[in-house]
């Protein structure tokens, strides 16, 4: 098996963060943790150390190794619901879109579902929703979740993160993060971890590695530690619980460990910067929303994406304003984006 | 980080199975399989390779990787049978008492469970459970869940899963095996895997392999194509569905490429025979199941038990008896068995 | 106990049509089922003359008949859908605002619901969402769901329905009824009930009796014999298995027997054009959405609406635009009818 | 529709309870509850009233009518336990046999069901049931549910219900009784229904009234407030909200009312007697359990089952000891009893 795409002949790269691979020193870190023996389903020294280094980190934090972000964001949910209450979150929305009903089917509970021009939530849309309360024939609101950076690649400011949590403290709500790309938004915002999370008033996150250079591994973070005593059992039986935690605790770890996130993070935002910059100089191609993390989302016409994507796979976000999304991740070389964008002028030129 | 026990003294390998690490040449491959970029979600080299290699051991099957036992079994249950269906299993069962309700929760349906003398149902017991067919009132039978080997470190011969297949056929259920240690039982029974299947009519399973050796990786084997037809989105909506499938998919293809599961599988057993002969040999001490994988059970007079637990870590499986658990793995030395054994010795003659 | 409104001096009876009682027949049809000893759960003489009845109304149908309408709508949905699947529906419908999540909870799916002007799905609404087929990251459309006539009172055409089943049905999706209504939508329309369900392609019906007089009692319908092969567990299991079946059966065959549901929908519907045409005449009053069965949505200046609050009690259905909702029902009277108006006219003097 | 049996020629009334009809002053009851418009979903004053009088009865407590007996037992567990925890009930239990898995469907959890001879838990059984607190891995126990009457005809003493509580209580779990036959136990035992419920430290209670002569209605009654809290979201959720409340509500309380109860529940269980003394004198015939209610269970041969099953419909409870059930209900008259005793002693002549 070699490198490169399989069982086709186009790049797919740019398709998605998650198709690159494992980021060096995190692979060495799974294999530094294989001497011998140790208590399995998080009873080891490295979920302990995880544990401390994740407070130093967030403040005084319960956290709680998972598998993957559909996993951390439905156990998340899960356990700070019940079934009859509802989650307001953006339209587009991963726990809306792409995760099969596992919210719904796992917490019992709704989705409320708001449209938005950005991917963002705000106050308005928020306190828009907030309806019902108290009457029996209605879902009862208990969470508001937002996606940090969204996923059309834009970003919450501290600032629109603690309005939020404001707006949904005043209701008597939770607000939750879907932090699957957390890091690249701390990146993308210049500040550290805990200034868009614990600072701002969040309550939950499901922190993401997958996507910034792991092999496998996301973490639900609690701010508060009532909220957290339920979570062991919601894990087991939401089938999250890892046996052999101490490999993915490892690898969250490392990531954490000298803020290594910062080069896996910066790299691949970098890189959406370089490709936002090239696309946006070609005439007839439009950015379609600021790249503040590591997505680019451009409008193309038609024919132009048709040439494109006999090289490259990735994927058109909405058929009907021809906008086609490009991620960058740690493993995206400048090489890569050139080429990218020079497929992309030829195609212009040449549609 | 050091090998051996974490925050504690006490030596913890006997504890069970996923006590232990990765299997060398099982790192290896994930090493191997972070080459460049891969398509994300099971649309990989290495997961088509597993498909193919599976069809080779267990004939014309669907293969789908999934990160634990728990997410195998339930996901798999979940996709054969309908909300108000039921599973007949063993009171000792997995699904039954180390789930955390996950089945129930996720199916939606019941666990009938059945008290047994060794972890194993037989065409009695099910035939005296298949009650309410066609009643309104009751959980309708669907599936027989057997686990190859059992809780109990016992195993199904060849002839014994093929006459529950018939009883279950003959009834209009499914057979399902919890093969979370599959392999272990291969080698016990000196046979293949596909001999302890498919061939007795097995009509789903989940396959094991993070007991033998894996990061974490199980499969879930339909042997039957339609009733795989649903899998990709149960497994999806049970929170099962790994992105970055190939580190899965590529540790299990290492477990069965020259049957590298014999050496791990046998190893362990064999030291779970070396550890029964010895147990055996000491006077007052009984082996409570016969071992037939790599599992030995112990009744042991409790001050015996309390002596050895200041040394070593191990479960109590059922404090009116006396009975413990010791579990070997592919990691565990003839000499961590004789100090068991010499301890063992020690402590009943002291006691 | 008297006549009226309870603990409170406002007149309720404008607030819902299930504030009515028991029509007068439907209640002797009760006491007529009264005479001794009957097979409980559904073996009896009325639930079997309700079977053959309905066929004769409706065709070749399967009926069973249930507590309540959000108990038949969620039954229904669940006998035809797996929990990985989903629904659509307009944003205004029952299932989506008035259940309290009981169709995510109960069928483990999704609702996708879509802003509509007036509460009834189109064609185009419906292809437009029909996203992520075979996608096994989104969930698989199953059901198109329309409420027949609409929470807004307003009714689909046969051959408006007729094109939603096609377009389902084109699909691959099914099209589901909530018909709480249905019999005041076939007296709008002037039609019969099987010409706005079975000849327009319906697979699958909840038929609604307790907002026409009748105690409590609904069915669900299914148009097609294999949909229903699996009901009987689901509507027990769905805790809609009335044990005295035989008094919720007479009561709905009594409200088909001489069609005596266009007595009860007929005048209900009479009452609200009473209503809707005094109102229209009103200086600064418009009625909302066209006045098709037994509803009336107004839009009113807020002094009027609290005005009138006083001496009634209503919902207002969007604190926005000032719309409020009056039912009417088999109970109202035009003098009741004409004071209402009369009360309007006079709120709007003095405001 | 002729009283008596439906499309069969065999005699229905000892199959159950709930073939008997309504009784004339529960009838009389729903007729005097229709003067006119009432508010819907139980904001009337029938509701109320039962509330009041609910109070009188069992003290302080919340009280929410509901349809059936499945819907009551379901939406009662799902409020005061989350879907990780279960339930600890006897292995005949109603909710373990005859919910169709609904308990397990609506609240996620699990049910621990216990072997008990003649339907009753006891101390003993629940303390060894009580494994796993705080493991991960395992299901958390919450409640410990009893029937009263077992569906064995058996009664709890005070004292017995007292010393579950007290056990429940002492391992922080809740005791849940199944009272579809409360008020027939009540008879049994010769007291009043506060004497076996609050006064015994009953933390929730199903109140069953169809089985004694309702149309249908049961009630969930909650003796903590604090538990009663989610209640409304959880009845409106489970289906179990009726629209025409009053008419439910109007019906239990003409139960209470003059405590009706005694009447129809005092006439069942004499029946039973009178049916259990003659069957006790027919040679050969053995009664099963002891008759402490309206339930009759006797062993019979299996000729004399066979012989009885041409003229009377009833249940076979073991096939393997040949034990059937014989139910007695309000309407079952002294003439109905010695019918069935002179069949019985014919029958066992002929056999």
């Amino acid at each position: 098996m070699s490198e490169g795409p399989a069982r086709e002949h186009r790049l797919v790269l740019f398709a998605s963060d998650n198709y690159a691979g494992v980021y060096p020193a995190v692979l060495a870190s799974i294999a530094a943790a294989n001497g011998g023996f140790a208590p399995a389903y998080g009873d080891d020294d490295w979920t302990l150390a995880l544990q401390e280094r994740m407070r130093e980190v967030f403040g005084d934090v319960d956290v709680f190794p998972v598998f993957n972000g559909t996993g951390g964001n439905v156990t998340a949910l899960a356990t700070v619901m019940q079934p009859f209450e509802a989650v307001i979150c953006a339209e587009t929305a991963h726990i809306n879109v792409d995760e099969c009903g596992a919210p719904e089917r796992f917490t019992g509970g709704k989705l409320v579902d708001l449209p938005t021009p950005d991917g963002k939530l705000t106050p308005e849309l928020v306190r828009g929703a907030l309806v019902g309360s108290g009457d029996q024939h209605h879902v009862q609101t208990r969470v508001v979740s937002i996606t940090q950076p969204t996923e059309l690649g834009t970003v919450y400011t501290p600032g629109e993160t603690s309005a939020l949590a404001a707006v949904a403290h005043a209701a008597g709500l939770l607000l939750h993060v879907d932090g699957a790309r957390l890091v690249n938004a701390a990146v993308g915002l210049g500040t550290g971890l805990r200034e868009i999370t614990a600072d701002c008033g969040v309550d939950v996150l499901t922190f993401g590695g997958t996507k910034n250079g792991l092999l496998g591994g996301e973490a639900v973070v609690f701010f508060r530690h009532d909220l957290a005593e339920r979570y062991l059992f919601v894990r087991k039986q939401g089938m999250q619980l890892a046996s052999k935690m101490r490999f993915v605790s490892a690898q969250l770890l490392r990531l954490l460990e000298g803020e290594l996130w910062r080069e896996t993070a910066g790299h691949a935002n970098a890189m959406a910067q370089r490709l936002a910059a090239a696309a946006a100089s070609v005439p007839g191609v439009r950015v379609a929303y600021p790249v503040q993390a590591n997505a680019v989302f451009v409008a193309l016409p038609a024919p132009v994406t048709e040439r494109l994507l006999e090289d490259y796979r990735f994927y058109t976000w909405d058929e009907q304003t021809g906008v086609v999304r490009w991620m960058c991740s740690w493993q995206t070389t400048p090489d890569d984006v050139d080429r990218l964008a020079s497929a992309l002028r030829d195609a212009v030129a040449s549609a």
